[in-house]
């Protein structure tokens, strides 16, 4: 398994850091589902599945507590 | 990705941090449901089914969880 | 969004802590279905399905969780 | 709301941490269904629904991580 | 209810950790379901069943990090 | 239960602290659901379904925070 998309935690800014959740929830989908065509296949499915766009949410939730974290919450930025 | 409702993790109470949260947890579905049309089309879904409503607001609880960190609890302000 | 049930997160006893942890989970369906009517209808649909009553107790689980680091634990309460 | 069964976080031991992780699971449950002979009725239905045992489960482990927080996980017990 | 499968949350090492997290989350469940013939009885319905296999997943990954934390992730052991 | 493929939560950088996160939860599945002919089969059932493939990414989310923390965050890294 190849990851390229995780040099750092580190982010400047508390955007950026939710942006990097964003990234990582959608690489570990395209992680186990390694085929892009089954994927675009899928995407209609779940966006207009709100049950699903909900744990989806989730996913980005947990992934931006521990971006947050690495990143001392952006205490200092403001 | 823009994500531009997120400057700072930093808010001056806890109801204002509850209200962000609310923000992170709506905008997520917004960012992976782009058309608005269609979200507004899945609202009633939702809204009106228990175990959806439960796990939104699960997801609201994680995103609090994250933000209440950020602001050491808010420990200071009463 | 105006939150008027959330002052502070310090309780001066972990038996409020849960309570308030309650509250919160309470208070988030009543922000997305906004409608009490709707909410009244909505009730015994969970209340009898296991499931949903599992699902609920973890939101309140999580809310617990952050009220009671923002308490040190009440560790000092003893 | 009353809560009566929760004094404290603090237990002298990891065992009886994770008794109170049940209780509080157990006690939620019942806070939100509070009329016992629905419960006692509803009790078959979860307790031989393998998807709801395992959702209990990550509600006790929840509690539990709580609890053991609450404890300084009991490191200097041993 | 006794618990007799923790004595503490030490573990020498991190593998040794993992198998705490599964024996608690295992546990958790056969405290639920008392009766071993019905648990033996329901095992293939959810060994076969990705989601629930996935779900049993995360009830270890969260027992785990709980173990983690009380060990200080190990982080002298190396 | 023998743990063979987790000697320590230490990893040199962030990329392969999420490799981790991934064999962790790919390993779990595989302690719960042990014939690998099994597993085989039921792969095409989860990685075709979006709602599992979600779940799946909830666990390597949690597992990856564990592993974060574990690094501490790699913040010295960079």
């Amino acid at each position: 398994m190849t990851i390229d998309y995780l040099e750092s935690l580190q982010c400047p800014t508390a955007a950026e850091g939710r942006a990097l959740a964003f990234t990582l929830a959608r690489k570990t989908i395209a992680a186990i589902q390694t085929d892009p065509e089954v994927r675009k296949k899928l995407r209609p499915t779940y966006a207009e599945d709100t049950a699903q766009l909900i744990a989806s949410s989730q996913v980005v939730a947990i992934e931006f507590q521990t971006i947050a974290m690495a990143n001392n919450f952006w205490r200092d930025e403001k």
